[in-house]
């Protein structure tokens, strides 16, 4: 990948706070928003999510998710210039007994202090998502595909 | 619905450019950026898409699809507070021979006046999204469910 593109890669995913999460709902594409953080070593995402919500059970049903980032557009820029990332991923559930629950807990209240609350809510709690394929579009017929590995590496970069 | 929500529901999806585009691919869900305009009279949504791109080749395949579009959310904010629409809706091509055709690019290109010289290019076209059904959160524990009518009046009020 080329030096800028991963830089624009990486800003893209510590800036943004906030993914569209797309699940498997009765066969069907669902897609919600989901506030991320960055796993430690860029090897996954983790998100805090309450089981009474439908991408929850969806995600309990079929770990096959979609992660989608999108870059601030400024009104009158051109909408196919927005930078964007989409992260194919398995998820699963991360609840306190899972070794690494403690730096997921981490790094998702690092990125959202605000939620400290909802951690004391019993129907609150981690997943996490791990990228099978990802799709970084910097900008107009600028599309590149990446695999985990080479994620992880631009993302505990800098 | 209360009429302070359906202004925050309107006020989303007249201020916000890029949905997140939820189709069906192999079998799991994807996640890609789509710019998108209101139809006249708020009865769907449209799109212009090349065919080339994995979106169109799964609407094509598979029409249901789910769209996603946050308000902004500024740094510091807590990111439940996020004002966030999903809907659920069917796609389908929609050529120039289609009737409304005019008044669809029309109201694309009102919005993305920048995107005109894709309409000259032959892999690109649009997509009309009829809903089936609406969740709009106007932030934390504020839910509403509504359907298609009550969409299409609260866009085309104001």
């Amino acid at each position: 990948m080329h030096p800028a593109q991963a830089t624009a890669l990486r800003d893209l995913l510590h800036t943004q706070r906030l993914a569209a999460l797309g699940t498997l709902h009765q066969g069907e594409p669902f897609v919600s928003m989901a506030p991320f953080a960055i796993l430690p070593g860029g090897g996954g995402f983790v998100i805090h999510v309450s089981r009474l919500a439908t991408h929850t059970k969806d995600m309990m049903l079929s770990p096959a998710v979609s992660l989608l980032v999108v870059a601030p557009s400024p009104p009158g820029s051109s909408p196919q210039a927005t930078a964007r990332v989409t992260i194919q991923g398995q998820a699963q559930p991360y609840p306190d007994s899972t070794p690494g629950h403690a730096e997921a807990k981490a790094a998702y209240l690092s990125r959202f202090p605000q939620t400290a609350d909802l951690f004391s809510f019993a129907d609150f709690s981690l997943f996490v998502i791990r990228p099978t394929s990802v799709r970084f579009v910097g900008g107009f017929a600028q599309a590149t595909t990446l695999d985990p590995a080479a994620l992880a590496e631009i993302l505990s970069n800098g």
